[in-house]
């Protein structure tokens, strides 16, 4: 009997004033889930420059899978974020949980400046689009750990992993952090978990070509 | 046996360049619903200057409601707003769905300057707030239909059904609107319609007094 | 020789986390200014709900302003807010200067709910649009210090002062302030004198009817 | 003699619904100041995926600048925007001012997918800073016209002209614009042409390393 295919799903611990991450509850609830065939392993990362690149290399070596979906959190925003961009530098705004604040460093010394997400962004926008789920392609996955989770996995990827497919997705606050953070923008924890299931679904299966934009004018 | 007591809910039908209006659709699903000993009376009011303020008496008149809420869409708002003001003036910044556009007219000549609601705005606040749901008070309605309907019923409550209790809460977009106005906020309608729900059943309650804020500096 | 008619122009103490107002400034700045034959009384009224109202009616017995226009900050607005309506409701989301933080009180018990402005605002927005200075209508001036000492003011014109025009302005951050809260939208104070000085001008200018719009929908 | 060195500051021609650029309008202010002894020249580029690499190029091998500053309009933003990254993409969200609106292209095949500004950001943000100006870091400069033309001076300054510094500046909608694009954050001309000057002034100075955060969370 074939092994079913495994989709990585990452989330982050809780960081700054915020007593919880979606990006870790969403990997929580859909670790176990089968999707289309394909057997989700969900994790959260540490929310610290020393060890997330590591816990995220350790588990794709355990689960070999052929979908990497890291999530973040992007307080403030108010769509489902697929990152375009990941880029060679951290510059910390605020302190990690292990209190470290890296400032104009190099996520990977000798690494390209940048790499695009592999993931089928056109279609998972058309996609989640249909389904009503607001969403929109971003072009800054900022300069934090997110980023470096980001730009580490696409280095794997490209030099170690050429069959995998990965990318990055922020996902906003839930209603009950907004109350938090003067009546910020927010999406309910089921639509956010609806969405990252639709990029499961829909990240591996064959694309026609997708000429729309996604684009920003600045 | 009793007859049970009503609360009537209203909405507005879909104006400017939206297909859909959430305060319609959750008015329709509440239609018919008990709540708490209350059946919920749901209703669309046009969004037309000239013809929602007579249709909101009719209703009035026909139903006998102990509790009335008229809700409205506050696009780009990403939070459960209760409106605490309502402004005897109608300024319309765009045309209603009859084409009318009225500048700096009264709602209602001679009556007061403005009404505040008549809902317990702060034992509201705490509730949804209870209920992980983004909830506000709102100091300005604006000067459209919906503002011009807050004036109505706040007048007749006053003038005429003083035991009557009523105000007026703005929702924000439904997700599938967000995606066509820029990636504004927006909420789930479910938690819209568990919002008013919550609002119906505790607007009645006695309530202690509740010291908290729910001002804006500016 | 007849003596010049005064304008009386207040401006706030600093107030929260800021170490100027730029209410204030512009107060200081245009103090002693002639201003098309009228004389510019700058003064500053402290932010703090005990003292605030007292000042301005011991300002106005001294200088028997012709004109009288309150000034405050609204933190994260872009443009000059020329305020509408005065709430008869205290409700402060911090404490003031003086440590005070009323909830749910009348700024004067007996009064009415609300008053407008007496300053022709559509006649200002068209001037300040004439000088390509941002500039808008707004509803809500909010629950604090501002809203009281617009509510006061108003009150006492339509009272005791029937002949005095006046109102309340609200101006954006300083750019200096700016870069302190986050980026948020700020206006040059040089732009911001010239608002006010423009608001002199015409406020007291017969001015024929001006039929545009300066409303809000929510 | 030793002939100045030159400072070459560009701008974009107005495009959508704007009549006006304040990138242009910079450009040709400062258009022949000689500023600490380099003399600017001031050139608008047209807002134009096929023309505007080869104006630009055209212009730096007329002129051997020794600084190149590209500048844009980001409407919107309340900020001086310096741009760290350039990305190898286009994806026009609306049409140029040629009627073209190409998606999903590189802009220079076999190129890397990106760059970082080789101007001192760190340095110019504490200047301009000091200058009580707004100012703040950027981390994409969209994936329009304005990314085409900082991704191709940066793939010039590295393949051709490594002695040269550039990079890309977005500047914030002057008042007047704002004014017709509901109460959108501003900032004075004159204000931005300091801005600029500083950047000119501060660019090829020798910075001793700045280690202050312009990072973001995401």
């Amino acid at each position: 009997m074939k092994k079913p295919r495994i989709a990585l799903i990452t989330g982050f611990a809780p960081f700054a004033d915020d007593a919880l991450n979606p990006s870790a509850e969403i990997a929580r609830k859909l670790h176990g889930e089968i999707i289309d065939g394909m057997r989700i392993v969900g994790a959260v990362l540490p929310t610290e420059f020393a060890r997330a690149p590591s816990s995220l290399e350790t588990l794709i070596e355990q689960h070999h899978p052929a979908l990497l979906v890291a999530l973040g959190l992007a307080g403030g925003r108010s769509e489902i974020s697929l990152e375009r961009v990941a880029i060679n530098l951290i510059d910390a705004r605020i302190a990690d949980n292990a209190g470290a604040q890296p400032i104009d460093e190099a996520v990977i010394a000798d690494a390209p400046t940048a790499y695009f997400s592999s993931l089928p962004l056109k279609a998972l926008l058309l996609h989640l689009r249909g389904l009503d789920i607001p969403v929109a392609i971003s072009y800054s996955a900022g300069t934090f750990v997110c980023n470096q989770v980001f730009f580490g996995l696409a280095h794997l990827l490209a030099t170690r992993y050429p069959a995998v497919i990965g990318g990055f997705v922020h996902v906003p606050y839930l209603p009950q952090q907004a109350l938090l953070h003067n009546d910020a923008a927010s999406m309910a924890l089921d639509m956010q978990i609806a969405a990252i299931r639709a990029i499961v679904e829909t990240a591996l299966k064959p694309n026609i070509a997708r000429i729309i934009s996604g684009g920003a004018t600045h």
